[in-house]
């Protein structure tokens, strides 16, 4: 066991670095056993590093006994190990491995860390999309088994493929926002009140009272626009106890959190926001075609236009009628119905990414911004990404007198908000915001059906581990 | 009340571009009315923007009539206003504001949104440290006060200092560690089971069962090395159900967390972590240097090394006595003797920042891997600012075998772990990492002495509000 004993000076080579450039070196390369065939007096092992794999071969010769062939035809699946050889450049692309031009002779095999010999799922099984190898008679694994072992799971390429694509979302999101100016803000996950309405919410034992889990920042990034921070975002957990299990919803997941003051017109935050994800697709599309070439096999990939379609809700609900959906002017949009509209809106306008503005006041919280003109309609939006809602949205009321009486309206108890209310008492600047879904963005960017798949360790009302 | 009733297409500038540049120049300006005094025939404003401000004046004259200059005096004092005015040089420095060169004559002025006119407490007295207003008979204002009017609190130039500065610390450590090659991930807070030891943990009623919220991302991030993530951070809060009412803990603060592989010995990641210190304190003393100017009066700042000094545990308890401090060998070491030791480190070697490595294996946590030679200590450290630990740390154990028998050995129920433990089952590289506390870094990089300051809305077993 490696315990730290010795600090050797010893190189190790990645397995991407290893191209026909290194050709004749003789390196140490540590890596997994992803596959391993004994063919008389070789054998020949496929060693991968993340996305990364190569040929390796150990064969009877000058530099290799035939007990150290029979060691390594051993070594199980899985197991890390520290290989000494030569790069050799091969005649014939290798097309299943990563690093096609070459394989390495190996010399020295040690075991760094052994596997043990029955893995609970085969990451060639896990690979496959769910009933794609039905077909051809092949394994999948499905989603629980995947789930219940997910240590392996979150090693077959896609999973390493869309964590470190979700890992560029937030930091193309960060990015973006802190050019514009914002400043990153911490909000408290304990609140001591169920303060977004009650229904939905967890509640905490802390020390001799109850507390609750934040259902989003929302309160809190509004109270720092009331303490002059003026513009702000926040990436962090937030938790809904609701009993929903479908293919979008988890109890724990991770939001992304815009608030801002505006000047005019709550519009110019639409268009931050908007622009702001147009940002992060432009991003991901450059930085990560590797992830992409996973995903996109027949598709083009994610579309979306410039400047972003922003829709008002009554022509949402007009394109639905001529569709044959019957609703009234102030019902919410229901999941089909959304869907729907976003086949709608990708066959007429051939964008995955719209805004929907000017929501029914009804629909949307207390604390939303009527609109000036018509009392029913509110400066509410959402946004969409291939017909599904990733960011909700909306200018926030200011006044405290006018946000009292809201909250009445909703039934909601002011002495649970009144911390909330009274920020809005001292002067307070108009604002804007919105929150996204981290999962729901990687899972809709890849076209993928189960934020599950996006949720490195997932909860939901039947899953709490691992 | 604003409710983006059209988009006027004015120009808002901001209060820290009004030099004497634009001197002559008629401008608008949104901003906080922070003083008021009437005189006469003229009004004297200061305006404020975040930690800006400028003199501006209301005087009877061609422009101003009487009523405006009365309407002027009356605006509450925090309330927000959109002003017409020509930018003027000053003969004489304005030593008051950050705008010293120019006042601004005001010409038209509207409210955009009214303070209640009895403020919770005064700005003024807010900014001044506790204790120090008191000998020079000024008003200060206590930390309960302030935290229960934190909106008002947070619009202090301390406040909207240490803030903006705290982003910064998020920021650099992130940019530090991508540019190392680390991926960032999301880790669960809920979790089925109290894992890292049991006490101090916070209890969720979870639909028909009970759950528990993480008190650090530990296991998780382990996990995700064993997942071949290679090298992993995370940001998020950590929750420590702990009964303690002093000025470094909170009940909920935000974990900077990062675990990576490493090659041959575990020092090899206590240089990530130290250089990664190193370049965020570098970041903060270069991007915030106007931060700096409001804390480090009479101080040279923060101090450091490069190398980042390294002791070892028997170094630091050899110093300690020397001091006159009896402790044992494997004893740990109270925050007094850290505080102490902090010190005599910052005596003989001039830093404020150091490791101290090696501790005995009889204070860590159950993961800790023992040290090769001297089974009594082991391949942990800790990292300490200014006298005060930031980021305990250690070599992980990875191998299943010795991970069971160190559960054992600290009564922990193996069944509660399952998971964790099964993950270092298929093939797990050699890794290490720590944890660091945002607030305190915050705290202790400023010189300020609770951990309040440094939290928006701080959680201890005392406050849950706002």
């Amino acid at each position: 066991m490696l315990q730290s004993q010795a600090r050797l000076d010893r190189v190790l080579v990645r397995v991407q670095d290893l191209t026909a450039e290194k050709a004749g070196q003789l390196l140490w390369v540590r890596a997994r056993i992803h596959t391993s065939r004994a063919k008389g007096k070789q054998c020949f092992l496929v060693l991968r590093q993340q996305q990364f794999n190569v040929q390796a071969l150990v064969a009877v010769g000058d530099r290799a006994s035939k007990q150290m062939v029979k060691f390594a035809a051993n070594i199980t699946k899985e197991s890390i190990v520290d290989v000494e050889g030569v790069v050799r450049k091969v005649e014939q692309k290798i097309e299943s491995c990563t690093q096609q031009d070459v394989e390495l002779h190996i010399e020295r095999i040690f075991v760094v860390s052994q596997a043990e010999p029955r893995l609970p799922l085969q990451l060639e099984d896990a690979v496959r999309p769910e009933g794609e190898g039905d077909e051809e008679g092949r394994a999948t694994v499905n989603q629980d088994t995947r789930l219940d072992n997910r240590v392996i799971d979150l090693r077959t390429t896609t999973s390493q493929a869309i964590f470190r694509l979700q890992s560029g979302v937030c930091q193309l999101f960060r990015d973006t926002l802190t050019s514009k100016g914002f400043v990153e803000i911490q909000t408290p996950k304990i609140i001591s009140a169920a303060s977004e309405g009650g229904a939905n919410v967890f509640t905490v034992s802390y020390f001799k009272t109850s507390a609750y889990l934040a259902q989003s920042p929302q309160l809190y990034k509004q109270m720092c626009i009331c303490a002059d921070f003026d513009k702000v975002f926040c990436v962090g957990p937030v938790f809904r106890a609701e009993d929903s299990n479908t293919h979008r919803h988890l109890t724990e997941f991770v939001g992304l959190d815009i608030e801002m003051t505006f000047n005019y017109h709550y519009h110019e935050v639409v268009e931050s926001i908007a622009d702001t994800m147009v940002q992060i697709f432009k991003g991901l599309r450059d930085r990560y075609e590797w992830v992409q070439m996973q995903f996109f096999f027949t598709e083009p990939g994610f579309q979306c236009l410039c400047p972003t379609l922003r829709l008002e809700y009554w022509e949402a609900v007009a394109m639905l009628r001529q569709a044959g959906v019957e609703m009234g002017d102030e019902d919410d949009l229901s999941t089909p119905n959304e869907k729907l509209l976003g086949r709608l809106v990708k066959e007429k306008y051939d964008t995955d990414f719209y805004v929907l503005d000017k929501y029914p006041l009804a629909v949307r919280p207390f604390y939303t911004m009527p609109d000036p003109s018509n009392p029913k309609y509110s400066n509410s939006y959402d946004m969409f990404m291939r017909g599904e809602e990733i960011l909700s949205g909306a200018q926030r009321v200011h006044d405290a007198e006018l946000l009292t009486e809201r909250a009445l309206h909703h039934n909601i108890d002011l002495e649970k908000i009144k911390a909330y209310i009274d920020s809005f008492r001292f002067g307070a600047p108009p604002h804007a915001g919105g929150g996204i879904g981290l999962e729901r963005v990687t899972m809709l960017y890849l076209g993928l059906h189960n934020v599950r798949q996006t949720s490195m360790f997932p909860r939901d009302p039947k899953r709490l581990t691992p």
